[in-house]
């Protein structure tokens, strides 16, 4: 097994300003290429914790990674601290010098000294090109550890990571034949953690080698089954059927194919040339955001409406001012009106509407913050259903979108009812 | 000066499945109650780990606090594992299970054998109530150590840390009369990081109890100053006089107050009694989910189009076909037609539109990919910007709804020209 420690360097993401999304990218790369992610760590801008960190971590891994602290202000130190660990001065890289003159100069800009600091790594090192910024990443190999040092910008580390590190990484596995685990993720809609829990824990008792993990998030709880392919043959075998018999036990619920809901819904509609058009209150366009977010979606969302306030959902889908006053905006009649008339204006084949209260505002006894009704229309009806979900804002509006979805996805493909 | 280590549990976390959100948030939450982060690790759903961890965490800090692993299945270890770390057996809180009987029948749902179980902590331990989910948060003090342990889903987590944990903090924190760093944090708009740097980087050196950070993200640079309280009044009159030179020095490039640009935004609106729509092609609706984010945003946001289709630009908002075939659905033409008769459409102060090939497919030589333009209409003209950002659809379409509020903003708080 290859085991890896990443290092995120960065107050910001002690003190909670900057969400450490690079170490969960990094885990997502280094577990697909069958790495094991050992340790993850984040430590301050402090030259004596980067070393001490890097030290400890490279005696119990075989790589270690940095992010942040590349950048060209004074806040970041993490080649300092480097240099100082590698005991190997910094020395000009002139094809990083080259490269930078040349970025600067597509883009209409000088070079300054902070930019030509940039170019310096430990002699020791080698530089990795940067194909969007202009920090290079950092290559050393010593002691039979691998370390790199990459920028804390999410963009740069990323494309530095695609461009350089794979290959190198892939190399090194090929020298390697130690057991790894392997993952198989199933992505569930419409049910909760415990109901699943009811349905298949029996089958997580049955085998050691294969561990099971639930992951709710906004879009459905994800399953996780892993296997370790320490003995490849057998426990391909076993892995398979435990597969099958979950994917029996949960029926509808599951995503076909093990993608992400977005996914499976825009390849759905894709394939069956389906179009949708969206009129949204209190998600504010936030579905049809969702439903452009992926290349290629063109083909299936045309638009929609956004009718935040009660003018635009009468000026813009022709709302009854009569079904407002007396049922209200959010209410079975509104929710169908909008995602009617939305249909017929756009021409799509389903239209979606969404009207709720997503508070912390805005409650009543009769509608408490949370109530939300999903109006689905095709050319053979329209209907709208109601969700009480929770009491949080963004809760809500992100659960009122992924609902929608799950709503809609599950009627196509199961024949569930809305 | 207070020490903490959060100590985030999941596997899904290592492997990258899961953004540890957690963490950032702890931490956010700990610095404003004026503790120190000192370490945030992740470490695996094992049980001799996270016993090791919390170990050897416990000795080096004041607090430990723990997310994760708490939920109702067989992945959910922490209980055992603290359990084991305490030596002290798992015994039924009486309120919790109450609590939970409650909490199910108010759901119409049955008390399981897995809920159960959820009411069983250490003998040790104070259960801490969770409004929001099933599983307490568990709070053991010994050897005056602190320790907390959490679910892992966010809002349960979060309510737990706010109903009961800011208290047991603040009263520990009178106890204490050390140091700490405080911080302050100044978000900017429309310029990069190096221009700052270049503008104020001199302040940086005059005293060493200051230190600043530059932290880029689609919304724009935030700078943060921090200052060590070692010596409270004469240092807080030198942040007084650092935090004016930088103010000076970064001009319109600041957001006022401080706030986020979306916040800035939001309230600069509200005071006016302006209003805003929105006509969105490639962000397919993002603009108007962000207006909306905030509560209280339907003061100022009445909705918008969203015209992802050529067809929707046509039928919606009466773009001419003639511009669409002469000069293409990314043109100033377009974004002036957009925003001209959305703004006319819902009455509103000001329209914004944003049409542009967001990638990763659709560019070409003369409009490549990151091409945007963004119009904005007021009642006495529209206009439109070009702007070519980046090869990413994400980052494209993050950047096209930040750069719309940015130049909003700074044109009608400084009279920046769009």
């Amino acid at each position: 097994m290859i085991n890896v420690a990443i290092i995120a360097i960065g107050d910001e993401l002690l003190i909670g300003e900057t969400i450490n999304s690079n170490s969960s990218w990094l885990g997502q790369q280094l577990t697909l290429l069958g790495m094991n992610v050992n340790h993850s760590v984040v430590i301050a801008d402090d030259e004596e914790k980067i070393i001490s960190s890097i030290n400890t971590l490279s005696k119990i891994n075989d790589i270690v990674i940095t992010t942040g602290g590349l950048g060209p202000t004074k806040d970041d130190i993490t080649k300092k601290a480097i240099s100082k660990f590698f005991n190997s001065e910094l020395v000009e890289d002139k094809a990083t010098t080259e490269r930078l003159k040349e970025y600067m100069s597509r883009r209409g800009r000088q070079m300054t000294d902070l930019h030509y600091e940039q170019a310096f790594i430990p002699s020791c090192s080698e530089a990795l090109k940067n194909e969007v910024g202009t920090a290079p990443g950092i290559f050393t190999k010593e002691n039979n550890v691998l370390y790199f040092n990459l920028p804390g910008v999410p963009r740069e580390m990323k494309s530095i990571f695609e461009d350089n590190i794979i290959d190198i990484l892939n190399a090194l596995k090929s020298e390697v034949t130690e057991d790894y685990f392997v993952y198989k993720t199933i992505y569930t809609t419409g049910i909760v953690e415990s109901e699943i829990a009811n349905r298949i824990s029996y089958l997580d008792d049955e085998n050691e080698n294969i561990k099971f993990a639930y992951l709710p998030s906004y879009s459905g709880v994800r399953l996780r089954l892993g296997i370790l392919n320490s003995n490849l043959v057998l426990n391909k075998e076993i892995f398979k059927n435990t597969l099958q018999k979950v994917l029996g036990e949960l029926e509808t619920f599951v995503i076909q194919e093990n993608l992400p809901l977005l996914n499976a819904f825009v390849e759905h509609f894709t394939n069956n040339n389906l179009t949708i058009s969206v009129a949204e209150s209190c998600t504010g366009g936030g579905l049809g955001s969702l439903l452009s977010e992926l290349p290629g979606s063109s083909k299936i969302f045309s638009g929609g409406f956004i009718v935040y306030s009660n003018e635009a959902k009468m000026q813009l889908l022709e709302v009854k001012e009569n079904t407002l006053s007396s049922y209200g905006a959010v209410s079975e009649q509104t929710a169908i009106e909008l995602a009617e008339n939305c249909r017929i204006k756009l021409g799509t084949d389903i239209a979606v509407s969404i009207t709720g209260i997503a508070g912390p505002d805005g409650g009543s006894d009769e509608k408490p913050v949370g109530t939300v009704w999903i109006g689905i229309s095709d050319s053979n009806r329209t209907v709208a259903k109601k969700f009480i979900f929770l009491k949080n804002r963004e809760a809500n509006r992100e659960l009122s979108k992924y609902t929608a979805l799950s709503l809609i996805y599950r009627n196509l493909k199961y024949n569930i009812e809305i």
